[in-house]
């Protein structure tokens, strides 16, 4: 086991996404080796109640109300930003004129015009920096990088995901608040198109390289809801569901989908790729499998396999249990901040950084222009 | 049992759709009891060669060379057509005049001028006529259909499909000839979208009424193939793979996809509906199960059904054998004839008939036309 | 296309076994060159108008009330025995010693006291006889016995097998009569040992070899239902559960197990087979996929293959339809008809043939012994 | 959230399970509000260097190499068994005698002459104690026992359990020493019996009850292996693959098999129940579902469903993410500790304790007893 350096964490935010990454700085050591520990220093937020029982719960030393304060505290090494999307440009541009490290949500802001001075401010100050785009490190999608990677598909002809979920379809459930911030547009900037597709995009990009160009249809399905704040029924500002067809660079098609209104579908992320040789398909609900058809295999025998990605041979598997025992959603946190450290060590920084974050929320910008003008189009790339 | 009026049947084609019409044809009366008895009376087929062959392999008991003389013909009452789309037109409108019932195969036409040209002639001469869209007679799809028209579903917010197939990737597959006209643009009319969308919007339409407008895109992936008549090397001028958004009248939003390039399937057609209170997925690869989601299930023990379509209660299966035992395939085009022979007796004629047909071709000429303009297409309807 | 001999079939029997058989005999030569026809020659049955409708609906051109009567035909061939189990040994025997061909239904008899008696007399006959256990040519199962020949498995370590169905648990339903007749001991022999099980080690002996000793269980649930033919209330005689462990001559070890009482299953035959270097599983409610596991694949990308049994280089597959597009139950009729007449060309007579079917009867009645003296039991092996 | 109480824990034990213990007792309070807080306060093992290194990787405070040291410090309330089975007894009497709280990983001893000693100690003694069967809070088989609990099943006919992996196969595998005491059988006391069956025997008899009688056989494939320790090619004395039929007392049959030799499954443990009016299903390798299936569902929408066990009225979830998010193994214990601790709040200790672990050994002890005679075995029950 290796000799490990402190690094001293400040959290911005209690939520849900609070949860996971307090729980992968404090899972991290106990199953990966690596140079260094973080340690819960304090967390932030808005309500210092909250903040303190959070604290208590998770082990953190300390706690903060206000952003600004934890940013220039000097016993703090990274700015961890976990609070809803409209707060990320702010807090991370201060955290990069600090010097901090960074790991902030995705998407990495409300807009693509945000996260292009966020790249700036963490390009000009030379700080780590990375976006939970947590799903590229489901093992199970790590190995279908790796595959793919390796060549195995050949030419890729076609490329299709979705994000399908059905919390919103009551007519009754408000807009804005706790927990449903992600229905307030001005919070949120756009309802699926930058929760989940953005998700669906950023793998993509990932797996398959970069889009080209996009139409776009979205749709608000519910166009009032009360606001919780203020207590008013107000007109939706979010997408309920927005769906595109696009072109990769390299030749590519895809259709993409998302929506909060597929009834039975609590979080079902699903992408497919078809290669010229082989084919992938891999989906968030049983997240421990990947499918994977090969061509190559001979005739009467082919088929799609069923592959249970717990074995030693598969990414991230031989720190966790045997083959056969599978891991679950909040593991995937865990080796992002495995990556991360791992990179602070030999220097050579994992992705997805803020100029990843950045690309996808060109393609999300180009989405909801699409989805307005009804025209193809071509999306922008980050320099 | 009842008793049963003969019906002379003079079929067109000897290929593959020719082999499921004839066995529908032979079929129906062990299984329906139907007040009409299919009579093979005639094959044709322009090498009298085959259809020799092919008449004493099925028990036809006469062949043609020319469909015109089989339509001349006085002991023939229903004209079948099952040779490729680019005759469809001309045998159809001539078989309306000579007043004989039609059952067509799909698409209707090569395009939906044609198909026009085809209603307005079974509708002067006031004959039967349907189209072998057989996928809406397997018994799970005649099933969602039955539990969509109870109003189960409530309002509907989504509908997606795909047909996707593997088939043509090779670039050594030459076009056209014997078995491969599907991939001869002036036979076949176009490629994916009128061979395989067209399933999709024909099931699509009957289960969620029509289609409004659409944006598309398609793509050739192999730009040249030999042509097997000629022997040259030639542009290919069908569509690989075809993808379009689209907006129902009732509101919900589309995706559709085809493709030859999806590498692991053979004939994998899917759909899902997703409704206010419950949905539906169906696959051709297991054309024996649903999978139905109901919302108002108690909370802990809801979840996707998976309904073996094999019982009494059942579309069509109480005329087959004992719950857990599958049909296939080809038991589509029986329940089709067995329908149709029914529609006979009773005056209440099935669907989907040429207008049906028509209106499909409306939206694979949108699709069409989408592709090659980038614009959204307002989705013609038939009169 | 090869010139055909007629083959007059004489069907004793009109209920589901009736039609299953009636089926394969009129389709075989649409779709499998053979140089035989069968022709509809008779149907026998008790009831003449069940006959005669039976007659009708599938052209036998005459019927019988007598089966007697039947065997005592000039014009008849082939003796097909589809009539309920305390039937087979007076048909076949009678068959036999007039020189005629024989399909009988399974389990061959009653027990194999009557089974030896069988053996005996079509072996001095010198008649061609097969057993109908039909899923021997599932073409999935078909091609689980190709790939075991082949060695692939190497040392095979473990089988197991279910049959599994809910249809008795009703204690309303009644006992014999019409439909009923295999809840009848005096008319079935057993329960589901000889009803379902036995397709279990028919095809477990065809996979796997002879099996060499058992120990079993059996229960009766509902202990008393009411008689059809008394219309008393009458001890139920007929095993509702059975089960047994095994071990074959190869050294392998089993667990069988089938039921009437397994809520949510109707007809749920599954087998698995697990050798030292791959594994096979099955199961009849989705008959056209076979999951095949092999270990001398790559590590990372190994696990258990979905195989869709729809392509040409499969089992039969050929002579139907396009990939993708499954067949279903009835087909394996089909295929044993069709071998049936390629064995009577060639000379190479298929299996299963009566021999087989009183190894299958040896093993239940063992299973049967076995359940009573709670002891193992040693198997006999015909001759 | 509550106030907690320190509860100091010493682990004997650094292996496979020691791993998964700590990582239980770390966790619990992040996620669970109970009243208590375990403190990592010693890990023992006879090789002190690993022992610290284990100390370090879990932020254990101390480490002892001699267990007896450890169960007399004052400051240790708890003493976790998490060594090899021959240890189990002696520690866990000795552990009562000393007052201690003990938790004992499974199976609670190498038979059930050991176990019986182990509760009279705990007993005497009435220290708190449970047994690590970690699969009764698979979220998935908790709800299973609750709806069998509510009665949903009603009268139960059926039960079948197998617990199947590969990883014994080769022959080179030698027996003995790190990692591979579960091949030894002086160490382990039998095979798969005691390491696999015994959790299906548990989760058996907590779902349905007493299990009365047994008849089984075991198999050993591999007859001797070098053995690690010395280094000899010893005969293997453990068996490989163990399968026996049952009867429990409230009437069901049951079917049991586990083994180490069914090539392509790791840690497939699946179980079935059927009812009068559902069943049940669950596997290992997809924790996160369970299959339900209810016949007094709606005829034509009857069908297994598959549920996602992830949402806040299911076991256990409100505690953990989002409904569609799944988690896996290793959290089944933390559930148990978080059990633990709410029982010694409310003093009502939860279950399985060291009795239903010795109610377990004397199934396994019949089941071997049943292999060695061939003759059913009546079970031995706990006073």
């Amino acid at each position: 086991m290796r000799a490990r350096k402190k690094l001293n964490i400040g959290l911005v935010g209690y939520g849900f996404m609070g949860r996971t990454h307090s729980n992968a700085f404090r899972k991290v050591n106990n199953f990966f080796d690596v140079a260094f520990e973080p340690v819960l220093k304090c967390v932030c937020a808005r309500d210092g109640a909250k903040a303190d029982a959070f604290a208590k719960q998770w082990g953190y030393e300390s706690s903060e109300t206000d952003w600004r304060k934890l940013i220039a505290r000097k016993d703090i090494d990274l700015i961890d930003i976990a609070s809803p999307n409209d707060t990320h440009a702010d807090i991370a541009i201060a955290a990069a004129k600090a010097g901090k490290m960074i790991l902030c949500e995705k998407p990495l802001a409300r807009n693509a015009y945000q996260a292009e001075k966020m790249v700036s401010a963490v390009k000009k100050a030379g700080v780590a920096n990375m976006v939970w785009y947590n799903y590229r490190r489901v093992p199970a999608v790590t190995l279908a990088r790796q595959l793919i990677g390796e060549g195995r598909l050949g030419r890729i002809f076609h490329y299709r995901a979705k994000f399908l979920q059905d919390w919103t379809i009551s007519k009754d459930l408000p807009q804005g608040g706790a927990g449903l911030w992600r229905l307030d547009v001005k919070v949120a900037g756009s309802g699926v198109t930058g929760d989940l597709l953005a998700h669906c995009i950023d793998t993509a990009m990932w797996l398959n390289g970069p889009i080209d160009k996009v139409t776009a249809m979205t749709e608000t399905f519910i166009k009032q809801r009360k606001h919780t704040l203020t207590g008013k029924v107000q007109k939706v500002g979010i997408d309920d569901a927005s769906a595109f067809l696009a072109r990769f660079s390299n030749g590519s098609l895809a259709t993409f989908e998302s929506t909060r209104y597929a009834r039975g579908h609590k979080a079902l992320y699903t992408f497919e790729i078809n290669g010229e040789h082989a084919s992938i398909f891999w989906d968030l609900h049983d997240l421990h499998r990947l499918q994977y058809f090969d061509h190559r295999d001979e005739g009467k025998v082919r088929g799609w396999r069923s592959l249970h990605i717990t074995d030693g041979d598969h990414p991230y598997m031989k720190n966790w249990w045997v083959p056969g025992l599978q891991i679950g959603y909040e593991h995937t946190f865990i080796h992002q901040v495995a990556d991360f450290l791992e990179g602070l060590d030999t220097g050579k920084m994992p992705r997805p950084d803020f100029r990843d974050g950045l690309a996808t929320d060109y393609v999300t910008d180009a989405v909801l222009a699409s989805a307005k003008s009804g025209r193809w189009v071509t999306v922008k790339k980050p320099k």
